[in-house]
């Protein structure tokens, strides 16, 4: 049986142990609370792990890019929300096809989206379900109020071809409170207008472990939950010992007592620091702090650590947001502890359209 | 002929007649300040352009990768500097292969580094040139002192298999001078110890325009200048017009007045900032601030854009750093003006090891 230690590096590492952990402790939580699981398949972009995560419970999965979807139903599986505008004549064509194969559901927040799934899908004989995305104080895409929302709906539900299905938002941080009572007025404009939604779908790792309080929610988004990472840990998530996913580095120098070089930059680990200090926790040197990148080069600061590292050695990484990083690398080795037990491509990576 | 605005977004477009102006600016710079170049070839992992690069006067190429080294061997490019510690037995064996085939020159900044050389290459029969890495000022990789420069050229020089070849540095932004007097310093060392360097390798598109200066140096090793950037353009190297590179994205939502929402986040644009504001420069609407990424969404602050985008409106964007947008697109798009004339895919992408 090969270790990790025989791999060549930078390399990913996803221990299926903690996988399986992850999945079973969200979907307990769930099942617990009467929530229902549409994961988003970002974080791992794996059909094996998307198919895991419908064993389990999950009600369907969550993509972003057309492109993520198209590999998601090549594997067999048939229902897939797609929470992004889609716009354009290539991606509309690519969506229809989509859609005779498997069931997808899309959002809008514009005349103009909506307008142009309505051509697309008029004469088709395929019925398109679209929620109206909400900007339940994310500050990114969606409608500002519950009246524009309900004004959404009404277009859609007068559009040829189209079905309107819901709401979504993806709440920010610590809002997940607001972004409830946001939807609860939005429902209740809905149903006196007749036209009552039936998904309400909100997300997001961070508020997991709190999604049974989402009273106006229908089902719930978490992407993150099946890696975890520095962020989600600092968030309280989760804790280092249950981040499923990290990145096997070599130390390349040491040229000074307090300075290591690693052979994971922005290349394998990305510039995201989502606020934190440093870009990621080496598991076996938690007090050294990876200070800076370039795009092949991580240089760690060793000051506040008394142990250092020796060129050659090997550490892994816990990243600071693990979504991207899976982004990098054309391929992911599982292992179970020390152990290298397979690998697999990563067969959403780079699906940007 | 396809126009650019049918095509699908995100996509990268690359100019080709603005590539052909950059490289020839730069080789003529070259050629009249006696400066030999040795192009980095991460900024766009090309194949073809790499050849195109030789073609016009460059004495070899820089790779960081050994993956990204194999591709270019492939393609039939045989003088490759590889200025990277190779360290562990699975990357020393892909070395001793590359090195069978091409002419390959590494570098080594510590005795781990150049007694795994030496062990690889003793009984090959292959002779292996390595440089010392210098840390003239960038703080990151390199022996800290023209003395340990010697110490480090003298063990290149006493081990079996290998050739002490020359100095490498990459000096920090604006330690152009600072680096050519480290290294002249070193120079004279190793000539006084009878150990003469035959290459001095420093490089840097910032400083490109001023290489004629690196008195101490014998080849310059550019990277970005092919394709420029925002950062590029703020140092000086290049206008806004010279950029070669640009990510089409589309305009997929207008929530408010002033927030534009582009299908471009941080994986087509990276997070990285190199300290600029915003995450890129968009070419219509150039008071536009894109404000935050996340993975799929770009969030533009139009406050001081008096035009604004409607949504499904195209726009160009040129980003703060071009070299890690071209490692998370497969393919990229050639365009001269707004006329597709071809693809090519980016051959050496993802090649982390």
């Amino acid at each position: 049986m090969t270790k990790i230690h025989e791999l060549d590096t930078p390399i990913v590492l996803v221990d299926l142990d903690r996988v399986e952990a992850n999945l079973k402790r969200a979907q307990d939580y769930a099942n617990a609370h009467g929530v229902k699981l549409r994961p988003h398949i970002k974080t791992h972009k794996l059909p094996q792990f998307a198919k895991r995560q419908m064993e389990l419970g999950a009600i369907g999965i969550t993509c972003q890019k057309i492109g993520e979807a198209e590999v998601m139903a090549d594997a067999g599986i048939t229902d897939i929300f797609l929470p992004y505008n889609i716009l354009g004549a290539p991606k509309l064509k690519r969506l229809l096809a989509l859609a005779r194969r498997a069931s997808i559901k899309v959002i809008a927040d514009s005349v103009t989206t909506i307008d142009g799934y309505s051509k697309t899908f008029a004469a088709s004989g395929v019925i398109l379900p679209v929620l109206v995305e909400c900007d339940t104080g994310g500050g990114r895409v969606g409608v500002q109020t519950p009246e524009q929302a309900l004004a959404l709906a009404k277009h859609i539900a007068g559009s040829e071809g189209l079905r309107f299905a819901g709401l979504m938002t993806y709440p920010a941080k610590g809002m997940a409170a607001q972004a409830n009572a946001w939807l609860e007025r939005a429902t209740a404009l809905l149903k006196d207008a007749g036209l009552p939604p039936e998904t309400v779908s909100t997300g997001g790792t961070p508020d997991l472990w709190r999604s049974g309080e989402n009273r106006a929610a229908t089902e719930y988004r978490p992407g993150t939950y099946i890696y975890l990472d520095r962020f989600q840990v600092q968030e309280g998530v989760g804790s280092f010992e249950d981040c499923a996913l990290t990145v096997l580095a070599t130390v390349v120098s040491r040229p000074t007592d307090n300075r290591a070089v690693l052979d994971t930059g922005s290349k394998s680990l990305t510039s995201d620091t989502l606020g934190l200090q440093g870009f990621g926790r080496i598991v076996e040197y938690p007090d050294a702090v990876i200070a800076s990148l370039s795009e092949e080069h991580g240089v760690v600061d060793l000051t506040n650590s008394k142990a250092k590292p020796e060129v050659s050695e090997m550490v892994r990484i816990i990243p600071n947001h693990v979504c991207p990083v899976t982004n990098l690398f054309d391929e992911v080795t599982f292992v179970r502890g020390d152990e290298v037990v397979g690998t697999a491509a990563v067969a959403a990576r780079g699906k940007v359209a």
